[in-house]
C-alpha cells in the first residue's frame, strides 16, 4: 500500500442571512462545478462540509447538487463532516447549545445522506481545550486544525495526526498544511506537487482542509480551477502520480496518533492578528519578522473572544445572543424557538477579518432577527427589569411591549443600546461604528502592489478606493442612541458630522442613576457643563416609555448654576436603516421604513441627520458600508438661573395613537 | 476616604498526604504566628485561604487557630476564601467534581465559620477560560490572577479589578502585582513601600495574593518575619501611611471594574515556564531576554496541560483520577468515595516546578490511596476489560480482583502501566523516572551562586550536591513493569543499572497483541532480536494472571529462526517501595512490605535489583529522593531452532496458595 497518502476536505459556508441570488451564484461558480469535476473522479475520495444555512438551500433549490452528493456520499466518495448547524464558532455559545447544533447537523446528515458523521469541520477552527468533552459525547471523532494550533502546543511533525482530551474524552486532530493551504489552488501545479513530495519525502501524510469558495467563488479563481482547468490537472496528477487519496475515517482507523497532546486556544494564524488592535497586530508583525523559526512557538496572537472586546457591536450581538438562549431554557425551549436561536449564533456576523462579517449589516441584522423571534417565544418581563445582560459588572435595564424591546445602559450615558421593534423582529439601532482597521494604513501603503491572480485572498494587496477621508474619520464615542450632547453655541451640522466639534457636557458615556416608575424609566445626571469660568452644574433628566405603539423620551436640563447659561443640546440617534427605507419629511420628522417608524423631534431647531458609512476589506477587496442614519436633532437653549427646560423625543409606528 | 487602598490575601496550602510532622510544623512555625501577629491589628482586612487538608488538620489538632479564625472572621478583619476543597487544579479535573469542591468548600466555610465565600483562590491560578461558568453557579464572583493573565491578554494598567464571562456568567478578577509578590517579605520594608507608592501614585489599588508559606515556613522567612519584625513593621507602616485596607468583597461592592476582559490560559509566570522542556525554558528566556517590553504580551510559555505531555507519571495519575471519577458517577457515588475521589484530585502529585510535587513519592502514594479507596466503592470489572483509559489512542487492558489491580498496556512493550495491590489501596508500580530538568544545568552553572536571604524562592540560585552523576543518568524508557530485555550476552548489572548497555530486542516499548483468555491476558509480539548477521525472529508470548493473591506472569520465548540463538533474557519489574519495605533475600526472592508480597523470578540466574533515585529541585533547595527499586532478574538462554523456553515471575501475597 503506498504510503503517499492525501488527506482531503472541503469546507462550504455561506451565512445565515446572506441574499439569496449570492447563494445561487455561488452554487453555479462553485459548489456544482466543483462537485461536478469530483464526480468524475470516483477514486478521488475526499471530506466535503456544507453548512447548515447550505444544506438548507441545497435541499430546496439545488436538487442537482443534493441528488450529486448522494451519490458521491452512496459509493463512499465522500465523507460527509458534521459541526454545528448553523456555523457557529462553538465556544462562544452556551454549552447546550453546542450540543444541540451539534446533534441537529448529525440527525440532518443521516437522515439526509446515510452517514454518521464521524469528524466535523471546526467553524474557523476556533479552538478551546474543553471542546473535546462535547465533541465526543456527540459522537464526533476527529476534526481539522491548523498549523497554528500545533505550533502553540510545540508539536512539530506537522504530517501526521494526534489525540487530545477532556476529562478521557478523545479527539482526533489533523493539522492542515499551511503552504498546501496557500497553494491550492492559487499556484502552478508543480508547486503543489513539489510541496506534496516534500510531505511524502519526510514520510508524513498530506492534510488540506480550506473553504470550498476557493474553487470557484474568489476573485480570480473561476476561471482558473474550472476554464483554465486546474482541479481536473490537480486531480489527473493525484492520481498519476500513485498518491492515494483516503477518507479521514479510514486513516483514522489505520492509523494511530503519533502523540497525545494538549492544545491552547487557537484558530489559524491569520485569525489571531485580526482579532489584535491595529497596532498590536503591526507589533506582532515587527515581533515575528524578528525570531528565530525555533522561538516561533512562544509567540501568540490574540485570543479569539477578544473580537468581543475590540468590537462591542460583536459583543452586543453575543451578550444578547446568550441572554435569548437563557431565556429559551428558561421557557422550556420550544422547537421553533430553539432554531431561530440557532440561525441567531451562524458565526459571520460574531467577528470580522478578510470577510466582511461584523461589517455587514445584512448579516447582523439577520442574527438579531432570529434571536427576536426566538425571544418572542419567551414570556415578556414584567414591564422594566435589571439585570447585567452584557456581562460588564454594571446593571442594564430591559423592557419589552408589543412595539419595542429597549435596552437601556445607565452606566453608559444612559443611552438606549438596543431598540427592538418588534412587530418586525428588528434591532433597528444595530449601526457598526467608524474604528481604525489595521488595513486601512496597509491598504494605503500597498496600493502600489499588484492584483488578483495566482494569489491566495490572504496575499492579495488591496488597493484603497480613492475619497475614502470621510470613511476614515473615526468615530468619538459608540454609536448608541438617545446620546445627550452639549454642544457650543454657533456648532454646525458638519463639524458635527466631522466629529470635528467641542463637547462641553460630561454626559457622553457619564453615568446615570435609574429609577423605574410604573411603565417609566427615569434617568438622572448630575453632571456639569464646561465654561469659560470652569464646570457649571446642569441636572439631566431623561424618561422613557412605551405605549401603544410609541416610544417617547422626555428630555428635562436644568441650570443648577446661579447663573444663565446659553447653550446648544443635540439628542443623537443613530438607526440602522437603509438608504430606500429612509426619508426625511419636510415638517421635521424621518419616516422610517416605508413609514412603519416616525421619528419625532417635538420642537427641534433643526435636524442634523447624515448617513453613516464605514471603509472595511473584504476577499475581494474594499467595501463602502452604508450602515445606517446619525439623527441628531438640535435644540439652543437659554436656561435662567433655577429653571428646566423639557424637550421630547419620539419613535413610534404610524398607526400609534 | 483614601484611595491608597490595598487588597491582601494569603493562601495556606499542604497537600493530602503530607506528614502529619510536617504539617504541625508548618502550623508552629507559621500558620499560628501568622495568624496571632495579624490578629493583634485588628484595622488590617485580608482574605484568607487554608486549602481543605489544612482545615481539616486545624479543625482537629489546632483549636487555638481554628478559634482565631473563627474570631478573625467574626469581627470582618477575615474575609475567608473558597477554591476547590482539596485543592485542586480546578481544569484537570471533571467539571461535576469541580462543582462539588467548589460547594464542599462553601458548605464548610459557612457551616465552621458562618461566611459564605463570594471569591475564591483558584489552585496555582491555573486559569481556563470556560471556568467562570462553573464558578458563577457555585455562587464565587471573584478571584485572584496573577500579571501574567493580564499581559496575555493584553491588559496594561494592572492596578485595578476586570470582569470576566463564560455564556454571561461573570467573575470579577483582581491582578496580583508581580513585583509585591516578590518583595514581601523577602525585601527590606522601604522597597515595599517604594512599590506601594508606585501603584498609589498612579491612581491605582495594590493587590497582593500569594503563598502564605513565605512568612515563616520557606528557607530564611522564619527569621526574617517574626523574629525579625519585618510582618509587625509592614503592618505598622500601612497603618503608618494611612494604607486603607479592605476586603476584595467591599472593593467589589464599592469599585466598578475597569474593563471586561477575556484571558486565555494561563498561570503565574513561573509556572508557564515549569511546564516546558528545559531546552524550551532555555530558548524562552532567551526570547524574553531579548523582546522590548511592549512585545512581551506576545510570547507564551507553556499550557499547563502539559505537565501531563512532559510527565507520564503524572498523566497516568491523571487518567486514573479520571477514569474513578467516572466509575463512581456510573455507580451513583456514595458520599465517602466522592470524598476520597476529591483527596485523589489535590494538585500537587500531578506536576512539578519549584516545589517537589510529582517527585514526592508520598504525595502520589496518597493520591493513588484515595482513588483505589474511592474505586472500591465501585463495582470491580467482570475479569479483563479493554479501554482506552489514557486517551493516547490505544486500547489497554484492565483487571481487579480481590488481591490485584491490573492495568496493561499492549502498544507499550506489553507492560504493566499499573499493579495496585488492593488490601492495601496502593499503587506499588509508581515509581518515578530520572529525566533532564532545567535546573539540573542551572544548578551546575549557578552552584557559585549566594545564598538565601532576602530572596525568594524563585530568585534563589541553588548548588547542586555533590556526587549527582548516578542521578543525571536519565532512563531510556519510561519505568513500567514486565519490560522484556534482551541482553548481549555478558551484559552486567552495573551495565544495566547505569543505563550504559545494548538493547537487542525490540520488545522494549514495542506492539503486542492481547488476546483475553478466560482469567488470563495474552500478549504476543513477533519481534526479533539484533545479531550479527541481521535480526533474527521472536516470538514473545506473555501471559498475564492474577488467582488467589498470586499475580503471575508466564514467559515464552520462541526462537523462530533456522539456527541457535544464544541470549540473556531479563524481566525488568519497577516497584514503589521503601528501603524499609524491601528486603532481598537469600533465596533470591524478594520481601516486599514487611511481607505482605514477595517477588518470585523462577529460575533467574541472577536478580539485578537497585534502588531508583531522583535528583529534584524543591523550595529549599535539590531533594535525591528514593523512589523505589528495579528488579531485572536474568535468565541466559540457549535456544535451538524452533524451541520455546518458558520462564516466570510472580507477586504473590505471603498467605497466597
Amino acid at each position: 500500500m503506498s504510503r503517499r497518502l492525501f488527506l482531503f476536505a472541503v469546507h462550504n459556508h455561506q451565512p445565515v442571512g446572506n441574499f439569496d441570488h449570492v447563494v445561487k451564484a455561488a452554487f453555479d461558480a462553485c459548489y456544482r462545478p466543483f462537485l461536478e469535476v469530483l464526480a468524475g473522479h470516483p477514486g478521488f475520495r475526499f471530506a466535503l462540509h456544507f453548512s447548515g444555512p447550505l444544506w438548507e438551500h441545497m435541499e430546496k433549490n439545488e436538487r442537482g447538487c443534493w441528488d450529486l452528493v448522494r451519490e458521491l456520499a452512496g459509493r463512499g466518495q465522500v465523507e460527509l463532516l458534521g459541526g454545528g448547524f448553523y456555523e457557529p464558532v462553538l465556544s462562544l455559545i452556551p454549552e447546550a447549545d453546542r450540543a444541540g447544533q451539534l446533534r441537529m447537523m448529525n440527525d440532518f446528515i443521516r437522515e439526509s445522506f446515510g452517514q454518521r458523521p464521524r469528524g466535523l469541520w471546526l467553524t474557523e477552527r476556533v479552538w478551546e481545550p474543553h471542546l473535546p468533552k462535547v465533541l465526543a459525547e456527540a459522537g464526533l471523532e476527529y476534526t481539522l486544525l491548523d498549523e497554528e494550533h500545533f505550533r502553540c502546543a510545540g508539536v512539530r511533525d506537522l504530517g501526521a495526526s494526534y489525540i487530545t482530551e477532556e476529562e478521557g474524552r478523545t479527539l482526533r486532530v489533523f493539522p492542515v498544511d499551511k503552504a498546501l493551504r496557500y497553494l491550492v489552488p492559487f499556484h502552478p501545479l508543480g508547486d503543489v506537487d513539489a510541496r506534496l513530495r516534500a510531505i511524502h519525502d519526510a514520510g508524513g501524510t498530506a492534510i488540506l482542509g480550506d473553504d470550498g469558495e476557493k474553487f470557484g467563488l474568489w476573485p480570480g479563481t473561476r476561471a482558473r480551477v474550472y476554464d483554465g482547468g486546474w482541479l481536473r490537472s490537480f486531480l489527473a496528477h493525484v492520481e498519476d502520480r500513485g498518491i492515494r487519496t483516503v477518507s479521514f475515517s479510514e486513516f483514522l482507523d489505520t492509523n494511530p496518533p503519533a502523540a497525545r497532546i494538549y492544545l491552547p486556544p487557537a484558530s489559524y494564524e491569520e485569525m489571531t492578528e485580526w482579532v489584535l488592535e491595529p497596532e498590536d497586530q503591526e507589533a506582532l508583525a515587527r515581533l515575528k519578522a524578528g525570531v528565530p523559526p525555533e522561538a516561533r512557538r512562544f509567540l501568540r496572537g490574540g485570543f479569539f473572544r477578544d473580537f468581543l472586546r475590540k468590537y462591542p457591536e460583536a459583543n452586543r450581538l453575543h451578550k444578547r445572543m446568550v441572554m435569548v438562549s437563557d431565556g429559551l431554557r428558561a421557557a422550556g425551549a420550544p422547537g421553533e424557538g430553539l432554531r431561530h436561536l440557532y440561525r441567531g449564533q451562524c458565526n459571520d456576523p460574531y467577528w470580522h477579518g478578510v470577510f466582511g462579517g461584523l461589517y455587514l449589516p445584512h448579516l447582523r441584522e439577520a442574527a438579531y432577527h432570529h434571536l427576536l423571534e426566538a425571544e418572542k417565544r419567551t414570556p415578556d418581563p414584567p414591564g422594566w427589569i435589571t439585570l447585567d445582560y452584557d456581562g460588564d459588572g454594571f446593571r442594564e435595564l430591559v423592557y419589552r411591549d408589543a412595539a419595542f424591546g429597549l435596552m437601556v445602559k445607565p452606566s453608559a450615558g444612559g443611552a438606549l443600546v438596543e431598540i427592538d421593534h418588534r412587530p418586525a423582529s428588528r434591532n433597528i439601532s444595530d449601526v457598526l461604528g467608524r474604528r481604525p482597521e489595521a488595513y486601512h494604513r496597509q491598504g494605503a501603503k500597498d496600493g502600489e502592489g499588484e492584483g488578483g491572480t495566482g494569489k491566495s485572498i490572504h496575499e492579495l494587496a488591496k488597493r484603497l478606493p480613492p475619497d475614502t477621508a470621510e470613511l476614515l474619520r473615526y468615530d468619538l464615542y459608540p454609536r448608541l442612541s438617545l446620546i445627550d450632547h452639549v454642544f457650543a453655541p454657533g456648532t454646525t451640522a458638519e463639524a458635527f458630522r466631522s466629529a470635528a466639534f467641542e463637547e462641553l457636557g460630561d454626559f457622553v458615556g457619564g453615568a446615570f442613576t435609574p429609577a423605574i416608575a410604573g411603565p417609566s424609566l427615569r434617568l438622572e445626571r448630575r453632571g456639569s457643563v464646561r465654561g469659560e469660568e470652569g464646570g457649571r452644574p446642569i441636572v439631566l433628566r431623561k424618561t422613557i416609555a412605551s405605549a401603544g405603539g410609541a416610544l417617547r423620551v422626555d428630555i428635562e436640563i436644568e441650570n443648577g448654576a446661579g447663573r444663565p447659561l446659553s447653550l446648544l443640546f443635540g439628542s443623537e440617534w443613530n438607526l440602522l436603516a437603509f438608504p430606500h427605507e429612509y426619508e426625511l419629511r419636510d415638517d421635521g420628522r424621518v419616516s422610517l421604513y416605508g413609514g412603519a417608524l416616525l421619528f419625532e423631534p417635538a420642537g427641534a431647531a433643526a435636524l442634523w441627520a447624515f448617513p453613516l458609512r464605514t471603509l472595511s476589506q473584504s476577499e475581494e477587496g474594499f467595501d463602502i458600508i452604508h450602515q445606517g442614519y446619525c439623527l441628531c436633532p438640535v435644540w439652543p437653549l437659554e436656561l435662567a438661573p433655577g429653571t428646566t427646560q423639557r424637550l421630547s423625543v419620539a419613535l413610534r409606528e404610524s398607526d400609534a395613537r
